[in-house]
């Protein structure tokens, strides 16, 4: 069995252990956000610029989380040419739930069937659009643990995010991501640094298990999504803080080259940015606000939990931030803007974006920090350590490739009209959980090699197919780039095959 | 912060991580299946002597899993006397879904508030009987990464088990299990030494989201259930084997002490050790078959995949295995038998079944086999090692100790005429994610000390209160005795608190 194991990780832990690949799968329909205000009758900006959204990605009854999984996972594996055989832990994210005990994972393991690898750890994990997160720091411990044979991990999150019809449907979306987890990676999860929040709350929970919608209190939603920010940017900066040489400055957004969010609509993120802006002015010390912050003096009697709804902090530190926002976080938005909130895999479509949209250069070295958020709740901030090496045959040069079609492939989408799509919702409502059901959406209309299903059985057994991958698929330019190349790394690390491995 | 984490143990893995203290809850009722053959008007026999049950607990609609969970942490937190800010991981197994989205460990959060205690990792992990196991390995894995900060991970698993009227219901059972996991443990789990087997199939799933009740595949079941045995077990004797010693003989049941399975029904584990002992027959040279196991010689030319459902083999070989299975497995069929089903919990109720039935001299060095299996499918064999530690202020004797009650509690429960256990599951079944709810079933006849829901509210909030934790309840003597130890003995290795620990 290949293993990029050294003789010095048999008894510890592995260098630079992080995200070596990424894949993004986005459904190939989507609705303009302007043309459903019109549609919706409400008035013109309240989609696109109230919530900072401009396209929403959809599936019809031929996707469900089953096959978003296995398009992502597909892709992931050919794009990487690392062989199923090597894969030796895979979990799902998710809270796309279509069966309360059989894992999206165990569906996953058709994929293993011809390498005959079934010695693979991972289940599932669910809190609402955290699973992802939760997914890859179990992923990131395992190759850090004794548990670790020297094969790869890989992470899939995949949601489809619909809400019934009114002011929360525009904040919709569908997608997945798969990662690929290991030493030697070239965006490296930061050692000791994550801050965590999770308490019980109700502010957005799926209790009605027959419906695809959530129950929402968005009031409470936004007031969840912003303390949490806060207790985790507090509890990273305190460890951030123990953990730094003496002579650096304390943390701040000075100390962060990007900071991404999840997204469950752009203009949210925006206001989260300039939240870390509060806190910071907040916690600077009393002779240096003035020298800093120039005229924003007054709010400095403000509290933090006395301001999730307060109108004049938020104007006030949105326009302090504009500028850093532009610089560290609005890159990050391309997916979450032109497909919309895809729940688990919301907070990776944004590294995605980020690195997408930067050069091997600009990226080498930078330190991304990531929050994710989900509701009930649960949420960490962690930093990911850019690698240095943008040789053009390192892992960040790969990934920077694998990645760059994403603007191409967002554009390959097919536009729909905000009836098809009110009527595909109508759709995916009926139909639901019913069995027998043969899907009734065209499979045409979905991208070359994605996974789609075909039958559901009366005992709601679920069969797929896929399409072909053909040269015409947006990516095959890019896989061939990159085939087998983080396999040739792999093996050439591979000089230290233990004997005890099976 | 209360730290165990020595300086050997910064910048690798500490030493014998495991289970340090464990909780066992199941609920106050029961029905006797030999009474409930009679109701059910079946072969009197056919759940008692065919199936290996003797009673069978449930749960009224004053318990869902929530409260179950509640219950179990409580306890252990009780018990061992750790405070809740000193756990830093928390996370859940279980197939008892009652919300698609909010996890059950941010529940569970609600315990920790008065410690303000919120930087807690993990949620939950799904897939069938499985997810407790998912979650005791991510929880080890945490320990031996980089991510661990000296604190104690918790791992809880529980669920409950109802099927529909018909020949699966007297499988039911239910319980949660929690579990204090650390360095130092007293139950170490092996390293490098895990057989895992995932595949998918349709034998056991819920994909009914609107009912407690499974669809289920009873035969096909079976053959998973034996032949995710087969595969987990010889890729567990190869990596044993690639870790042994030259002159120590390779795996077979001679090299265990004690072998404890997921048991759906206790007759089927009992198959199970005969199979074990067959996988053992056929991986014997062929000149020894015949001393190792005379008169059984014509089942050389069997295979393993044939042979799920072959009678002569399985006669044969639980003659053969009778008195293995009376030692090494038996004594963990003490809950089993009692309970029940408890689905993630199982093999966990197995565990402390086997240590509750043991001295603490008998039960010192020796090597128990843990076979967990998940409907699916998910499946894993992996080792514990029982510290050889027998002092009276030793963590075994602690743990001994603090589960040497479990008879009492099962002889301390109320039985129920099997006509007032079927009008309970008629009210479950028809009050099932009903909402508002105000459940109707007695709190008296809960044990000291458990949660149970009070009202479910227009908008499917939850919410529970807890039965006052007296002098009656069979755990308080022994709860008085271990009270603090775990607690004690971390703070005497807390000689190195590392400065970055937040």
């Amino acid at each position: 069995m290949p293993s990029f194991k050294s003789s010095t990780e048999i008894t510890g832990w592995p260098q630079d252990v992080g995200i070596l690949a990424m894949e993004v799968y986005f459904p190939s329909q989507y609705v303009e956000q302007s043309e459903l205000e019109t549609f919706d009758g409400v008035s013109q900006g309240k989609y696109t610029i109230g919530l900072g959204q401009t396209r929403m990605g959809f599936c019809s009854d031929r996707e469900d989380i089953n096959s978003l999984c296995l398009t992502a996972l597909s892709h992931l594996m050919e794009k990487t040419g690392v062989g199923y055989e090597n894969i030796g832990r895979l979990e799902v994210g998710t809270e796309t739930i279509i069966d309360k005990s059989k894992s999206v994972k165990t569906c996953l393991m058709q994929l293993f069937e011809d390498s005959g690898n079934t010695d693979v750890e991972g289940i599932d994990t669910t809190n609402a659009c955290y699973g992802g997160t939760a997914a890859l720091i179990n992923a990131i411990n395992w190759v850090e643990s004794s548990s670790w044979d020297g094969r790869y991990a890989v992470v899939v999150a995949g949601d489809i995010a619909v809400y019934a019809t009114g002011p929360a449907r525009p904040t919709g979306g569908a997608g997945a991501v798969a990662m690929l987890v290991g030493p030697h990676a070239p965006l490296i999860m930061e050692r000791g640094l994550r801050g965590t929040h999770m308490c019980h709350v109700y502010d957005f929970y799926k209790p009605d298990l027959s419906s695809e919608y959530p129950t929402v209190d968005g009031k409470l939603s936004i007031q969840c999504y912003l303390s949490a920010l806060d207790a985790c940017y507090q509890t990273f900066s305190r460890k951030s803080d123990s953990l730094k040489e003496s002579a650096s400055p304390p943390m701040s957004l000075d100390q962060l080259d990007a900071v991404i969010f999840h997204s469950p609509f752009c203009k949210l993120v925006q206001k989260s940015l300039a939240r870390l802006a509060f806190n910071d002015f907040l916690s600077t010390p009393m002779d240096q606000v003035s020298s800093k912050y120039p005229g924003l003096e007054a709010f400095r009697e403000k509290k933090l939990e006395d301001t999730y709804f307060d109108r004049d902090v938020e104007k006030a530190f949105m326009n302090y931030s504009e500028s850093l926002f532009e610089a560290k976080t609005k890159p990050s938005l391309c997916i979450a803007t032109q497909v919309g909130n895809m729940y688990t895999p919301s907070v990776y479509g944004g590294l995605a974006s980020f690195i997408a949209s930067n050069s091997v250069e600009n990226l080498a070295g930078k330190r991304v920090v990531m929050f994710s958020y989900g509701s009930g709740l649960a949420a960490t901030m962690f930093s990911l350590r850019i690698s240095e090496d943008t040789g053009p045959d390192s892992a960040l040069s790969n990934l920077v490739a694998s990645l760059s079609d994403l603007g191409v492939r967002l554009e390959a989408r097919s536009k729909v009209s905000p009836s098809v799509f009110a009527e595909t919702m109508k759709l995916r409502q009926e139909t639901h959980h019913k069995a027998p059901y043969a899907p009734v959406g065209t499979v045409e209309a979905l991208f070359p090699g994605t996974w789609y299903l075909t039958r559901v059985d009366e005992m709601h057994r679920r069969q797929y197919e896929r399409r072909p991958l053909t040269a015409v698929y947006p990516m095959s330019g890019v896989a061939g780039a990159s085939t087998n190349t983080v396999m040739k790394e792999a093996s050439a690390m591979a000089t230290d095959m233990l004997s005890h491995q099976v």
